[in-house]
């Protein structure tokens, strides 16, 4: 309690951070707490990354149990779970608030909560669906997903939200992480498709990539408000309903992609899964479909 | 000339328009060019789906040929591009507009603009970006692809601009097919890791897509913003240019993705390919650049 006290007595009034891990995510997380005036205890595992925060205000600590001491809310934001583990094997974590920030898997997410609450820790997850730069800037529109104590989210939610949006998916711990790996993997999908798009029209020299650009954001832009039908279709199970261009059209479609990636020159490496499965679809639930019916495909 | 200068004294003033195909989008088409006032005349390989139109004021006509003679603008919606060539195969078309709407590869679209100008045809191809339900639905934001004949589509813009949007991509009458062709291709990536991250989740049972559904919709709209970055990258060939998750951060990062699907139960197989052509580029040309250099990969 006394470390609380403390705390609470800070010039600013502002909740003390302890920040662990420096990267480019790291250091610009903690510049926001600075210019918000929280006090903040930095650690880094490579010494020279906290210099410069501490000419920004920031207080360094000597090693990880130093910086975890000095403050009941603790952030990390570290390589990976293991960098988290070995970073805060010394640290006492009883009576901590602990925020991990550090990309992971669900299960990875899961097991660091089951493992802070063992040590007397409330604990809960977060996936950034930013990049460094769009960290204190509101409206670069990043935000950062959190699962896990909704007790922590509650009363840390103000000083979680100075770097980013704030999105509580439950509390589940692994949900964060979940979310931000779903719609991670959905960027990669779209960014396959887009590279494809680009090969297709990178030899027609009167076809600029900056003027097919904004074809390409606005059309896609749209199209993925068809997500929302794809989750009506899985919640009712029927992958038929509100069907605009059904399976078997889609699959009759699927060739003049083919060839034409073939005529320019690109490998359909890319798309031919996806097709692939379209077709398997089409064969063993029939025509009348939406496209949906993938999503089955894909669980074992 | 005598057909021309009958149609210039129809009663609407509007320019009357020869419609070959009746599928559901041809028939969308044909419902808007009534709705609008042009003389319509209409003409199906199956005979039985003119009728509705023609209780709607369409014109039937006994043969292709004889619906080509019918008006000066003709526009042919079907199936595929051998569809086209047998419909037409005794139609006269010398001194007609002939505008293609159907769904072909850029080098049959540019055959079929030979083909017909040895005919003695304007040629304008055209590539739609819509589904049956958005044509004559300003609002939906569907549009039309158009490449060919300027004279064509400077003369006739008006007329095809009334069943959707127009954009006109240049002369090379192959460029229409290879915008629409690119559009989709990047639509089914998307796609392709929207469904991925559908499959995710789906065993959740706290998490509901519906409400899942808006996180990804905005995601992807947002990181669809990336293509004009891509573009500038790609114009000058320059793949650090701008970056801000490199490489070597982006491949260090696509474990979590993979063992997250194996952990949820999923199927990589979507994702795997892109990962791999990730990996390949980190190899070759180091961790500095962006995603971009996939591009170069997929071109042989």
């Amino acid at each position: 309690m006394t470390a609380n006290t403390r705390e609470k007595t800070s010039t600013s009034g502002k909740t003390p951070v302890t920040l662990l891990g420096l990267g480019a995510m790291g250091t610009a997380l903690a510049r926001t707490w600075l210019a918000a005036d929280h006090p903040l205890t930095v650690w880094n595992r490579t010494p020279g990354r906290a210099a410069r925060l501490v000419g920004e205000g920031a207080k360094p600590a000597g090693s990880a149990a130093e910086a975890v001491a000095a403050s009941t809310l603790v952030v990390v934001c570290l390589l990976d779970d293991a960098s988290v583990g070995e970073a805060l094997a010394e640290a006492d974590l009883a009576g901590k608030d602990l925020v991990n920030l550090t990309t992971t898997t669900p299960a990875q997410a899961r097991a660091r909560a089951e493992w802070a609450r063992e040590r007397g820790a409330r604990y809960l997850d977060g996936g950034i669906m930013a990049v460094p730069p769009m960290i204190g800037v509101p409206e670069a529109g990043g935000y950062v997903f959190y699962s896990g104590s909704t007790e922590l989210f509650e009363e840390h939610g103000e000083t979680l939200a100075v770097p980013a949006g704030t999105r509580y998916v439950g509390e589940d711990a692994g949900h964060a992480a979940l979310h931000d790996v779903a719609l991670l993997s959905a960027m990669y999908g779209m960014f396959a498709g887009v590279h494809h798009a680009f090969a297709l029209i990178s030899k027609e020299e009167s076809i600029d990539p900056v003027t097919f650009a904004p074809l390409l954001a606005e059309w896609l832009s749209a199209m993925a408000g068809g997500v929302h039908l794809t989750a009506d279709q899985l919640r009712s199970g029927d992958y038929t309903k509100g069907v605009v261009s059904h399976l078997a059209m889609q699959v009759a479609g699927t060739p003049t992609f083919l060839a034409t990636a073939e005529q320019q020159g690109v490998s359909a490496e890319l798309l031919r899964p996806y097709f692939d499965l379209m077709a398997r679809r089409l064969a063993e639930a029939g025509g009348e479909e939406d496209l949906t019916g993938v999503v089955d495909l894909l669980l074992r």
